[in-house]
């Protein structure tokens, strides 16, 4: 299935771009088959993403090749595409600990490499950043420096990216924009940008057109005088009126080449080359194909954005094999309860920002075209466009992940909880998100929803919870309700259970005990209950109570706790600072009851990747690190007895 | 100075639109301009925004008397330009109430009028919401329904516009967004889509261009049969590549139709009842003139947006006269402190996306015109462009509301306090706004930015607080850097002090006390100052500590506070949940102290429009309620020396 390469020789001698510079441009095809195939033996057997950085082999060697990297500022939009920079800026050998807990970023990530100019993750920010880059340059008086944004179209659809172009186009720094055009988000990319840049791509290339036109109307001229005046007058007019803003890119002040094929990389090499010295915005607009040069992932490229393990050769995706049912992803859960809950109720919408496949919207896509919609990467319209969905009565789910929901913050205020709308949100991979690390950590929504007015906040235990959570939003009247729950697996194999509604703001408890009393939210709960077993040999037995909702908080739970309990221990896979423990704090002190509080959380720093049980341990919040504080400030029952 | 109009008869006539629509279309340029005058009228005397409704006059009387509202939905984008329509919907009579106390909103609201579909007040939200009805609409099978967006060409520069005109350019709904290009936001619009839409409006119309087109093929034609079938093969490469992509809303799959003379208001009727019947995205492009009908507003648009009470007849704007020297605005200490600085360091560079003149970021841009900029309405943008800056080694204080950073919270985390960049953060007005109410409000902020990883997040009590705090904050190597301050008047005459910097997350005591500590954070210590003589004077003496910082908290202030008082109040211009009065709580626990904590702050709920001081009363914590709450949980000294 890999593709056929001889064995490599040229990739071992590249540390750096430095190197890359002593090859003639005739060998860097050669480099291009290695680094590709290095890639496939890299990820097959330690995982990432795939499909997007086989995508950019040849514009990634054709940019180090031509530019001055890093005087030259390189900035990778999102970075799934990075690999090949990575591999050719010094981290070769080191590659294999790619996303690993305290190996390399997944992303690129300033501290990891001056080649890696800016830190990434989210997608469409690279244009913004390079034009700071540019201006800065343009103010130090660094003519000639260069500045280049590698962007996918489908960071393109994201507003921001836009917001870059309109204000970049007025600029007259030294900016590129490569507009790296294979059709795709993680799912195939969608809206009318798409469609107008696969028209663009298809039909005839808007440069040669350029040249038609000259040709055509030289054969009118040649026809007599007459003629001749025409042509003109038709030229000019073409030229002055129609050609100034034939093209959405050159409306917004950039000039446009292409589009090129971006896997010939000696063309690119010219090409590039051409480019740096023209000054001013530009954009060229490459065409490539996502998993290039490995066929499954050429041919299902959704599936092959990260794969996970594989088997290089047969293609065959490692899976985690057992004897036993496993439960399933929240997502899946996510994916399957919201058709049955649509199912019955037709206000029902879905809506996803670019994340079908992620969040598992797909399923409803599939079963139900016109109730679901990808509204392509933009948060900012899938909130307000559900927002004027629910002004007609309708019921929006609209799954967004927690971080990039941060994305969305003024519109989930302004327009859903001012006007106290109906919108449900789905934050998918909420707290710890593991081997994408901090700029996907779904970290800080606790805190930065609870202080909103009209919203209901809550986060499930398990799957069962989280279903009945989405069967209690889709009720009439609910107002805004956010559901938070994790990436990856839960823990009960039979989830399907039959629906029950949740009164809203109220907790439960999961078991009684004495001395501490635990007050766990979401998903982490589970941590708390793998802590028990521990404990309770060791004589020491918390109560542990599920709060479910941080807000509203289940203030008749609160007061049983407060008045029962001094001792008090909050756990949440979320920030500690304006999170659920503050919650808590601030209910003890509006009812003047007084506790040691004691908040376990992520703390106040920027957590790094890693997997979630590995950072949980870290940030002290597993079973391991409730235990032990509850160890730390309680009493053991025998010591207790001894000492009553 | 105002127009000269005969006395109106048919405005009072007009109470709802059906009332319009009973007059012949020869009558509605009377209406105009009665309407014109009753808005120069009432805004001349209650304030307001001014010039952006005079300038839609035409557009509000053709679009009520075309369209069937409220069944048809008309959004209107921010809504500073709604007056006409709120006038001609059930509510002339009750316009003098206007962004008053308890009055009417200066936005369209829901719960105002069924007329007004969707709360605005941030911009460019129109479109997503729009698009969101008319999609609920085509589910209904309500294919009669009409959905109109107006959206200014200022609005449109911001990503949250694109992203829905990118998803409403593949759904193929009823929806008609109209473009009100006056070329300006508040200051004059910028950016390359600006420029370009001049270009399409200065130029030779499109439309236009498209019969020239034909009529110059039709001539080459009639030269011969040669001439013929190279004018048919050009006819067919410019109708099918070239005409497909000529136009910047057409590339997104928008019909565009215009640009037409937006104060035409006969014309406006035709045009829009044409355009009824065409069903999908279409766009129509209206020139206006901000402020229209009143030669001044015409002439200076900035000034005349939101002008304040004036002398109709001379323009005069009337000011509160005052013999003594009065406190500066905290924006024009912004605005000529940031020079100050910037004289002195040549990092430092200042952004504004579209609020020059509303910061005062306008005296830098006139000043050092390389080392400032206005980015458009691009919150997101500014942040990252910032972001991109600060990686160059150069200090951008990028200014930006409070209400409207949540539009760029993502951007704060991912692309500047990840990766520990040294951008300032100037957040006007923060806390209550005051008239422009709750969309603008600054609520949130003190929660949702200390929940961030390497933030500093301050405020200012006074001008030369803000002053020393923006000296602080350029100084190399301090990482994100919050400032938010509120709209309006400071407190000190004499402001412009030497800057001194403050040692980072360091408080101060404002004086010293028994029995209770005031802990505030900002401006509104000042309203604890004010509440102290009072307070004296009836025996109760608390201390008052000025925080400046909500992070780093004064760890040292506040275990001095925490083993002398029993009894704290915290007093904050933000909302309760996760603001300064949580951290303080968190602070508390962390060190097992136990005291009384009474949080005065915005309570969680929507607060209303109204002056600042009213709304401070009605959350109980302007001075008043400050010593309410002193007196209520304090002993005064004489009681106190009888109880011991």
């Amino acid at each position: 299935m890999s593709i056929q390469v001889p064995a490599g020789n040229l990739l071992k001698t590249i540390n750096y771009p430095s190197d890359l510079k002593q090859l003639k441009i005739e060998e860097l095809e050669q480099v291009c088959q290695e680094l590709r195939q290095y890639i496939i033996d890299e990820v097959s057997v330690n995982g990432g993403h795939f499909a997007a950085s086989l995508g950019v082999v040849e514009l990634t060697v054709a940019l180090q090749y031509v530019l001055n990297t890093p005087y030259d500022q390189l900035v990778w939009d999102v970075g799934h595409q990075a690999y090949g920079h990575k591999i050719l800026t010094g981290r070769r050998d080191i590659f294999h600990t790619n996303r690993i807990y305290k190996g390399l970023s997944g992303f690129p990530k300033r501290s990891e490499s001056e080649y890696d100019t800016f830190g990434v993750g989210h997608s469409s920010t690279s244009i913004s950043a390079a034009l700071g880059m540019a201006v800065a340059s343009q103010y130090k008086g660094e003519t000639d420096r260069q500045h280049v944004a590698v962007i996918g179209d489908g960071a393109m659809t994201a507003g921001m990216a836009f917001e870059a172009l309109n204000h970049a186009g007025i600029e007259n720094s030294n900016l590129l924009v490569i507009l790296n055009d294979n059709n795709m988000s993680i799912d195939p990319n969608v809206g009318a940008l798409k469609e107008y840049l696969t028209d663009i791509t298809t039909s005839k290339p808007y440069n040669r057109f350029r040249d038609d036109i000259a040709s055509v109307l030289a054969k009118i001229s040649s026809i007599g005088p007459d003629a001749f005046k025409i042509a003109q007058k038709l030229e000019k007019s073409i030229k002055g009126t129609l050609l100034k803003k034939s093209n959405f890119f050159e409306a917004l002040k950039f000039r446009y080449f292409g589009p090129i094929d971006g896997h010939d990389v000696e063309h690119l090499v010219k090409v590039l080359r051409d480019l740096r010295d023209i000054p001013g915005p530009k954009l060229l607009h490459c065409i490539t194909v996502k998993g290039k040069g490995y066929a499954l992932a050429e041919k299902d490229q959704t599936k092959w954005h990260a794969p996970g393990l594989f088997d290089k050769i047969t293609g065959e995706i490692k899976k985690t094999k057992s004897e036993k049912p496993q439960p399933p992803k929240y997502q899946d859960v996510f994916g399957h309860t919201i058709i049955e809950l649509a199912e019955a109720n037709p206000k029902i919408m879905g809506i996803t920002p670019a994340m079908p496949s992620g969040c598992s919207l797909n399923l409803m896509m599939k079963a139900m075209p016109n109730r679901a919609f990808d509204v392509g990467i933009a948060e900012q319209h899938a909130v307000t466009f559900s927002a004027g969905l629910a002004t007609q009565g309708l019921i929006p789910f609209c799954n967004i992940y927690s971080s990039f929901m941060q994305r969305a913050y003024d519109q989930v205020i302004h327009d859903v909880a001012i006007q106290n709308l109906n919108v449900v949100f789905c934050l998918d991979r909420a707290g710890i998100a593991g081997a994408d690390g901090p700029t996907h950590h779904g970290a800080y929504d606790l805190a930065f929803m609870r202080c909103i007015p009209n919203m209901t906040v809550s986060a499930p235990m398990n799957e069962e919870e989280l279903r009945n959570l989405m069967f209690t939003a889709q009720q009439d009247d609910m107002g805004p309700f956010v559901i938070r729950y994790p990436r990856g697996s839960g823990v009960m194999v039979d989830w399907q259970r039959p629906l029950k509604a949740i009164k809203v703001g109220k907790g439960r408890m999961v078991c009684d005990g004495d001395d501490i009393a635990i007050l766990s939210i979401g998903h982490i709960g589970n941590e708390v209950v793998k802590a028990m077993a521990n404990l309770n040999n060791e004589g020491f037995f918390p109560a542990h109570y599920d709060l479910r909702f941080v807000k509203p908080l289940d203030e008749a739970l609160l007061h049983d706790v407060f008045k029962k309990f001094g001792k008090i221990i909050t756990v949440e896979d979320g920030c500690l600072e304006g999170g659920m423990g503050s919650a808590v704090l601030e209910f003890m002190a509006d009812n003047n009851y007084s506790a040691q509080v004691v908040r376990l959380g992520i703390p106040d720093q920027v957590i790094e990747h890693g997997e979630q049980p590995e950072l949980w341990a870290d940030c002290g919040y597993d079973a391991n690190g409730i235990a032990a504080k509850v160890k730390l400030i309680g009493i053991p029952k025998n010591k207790h007895i001894i000492a009553s």
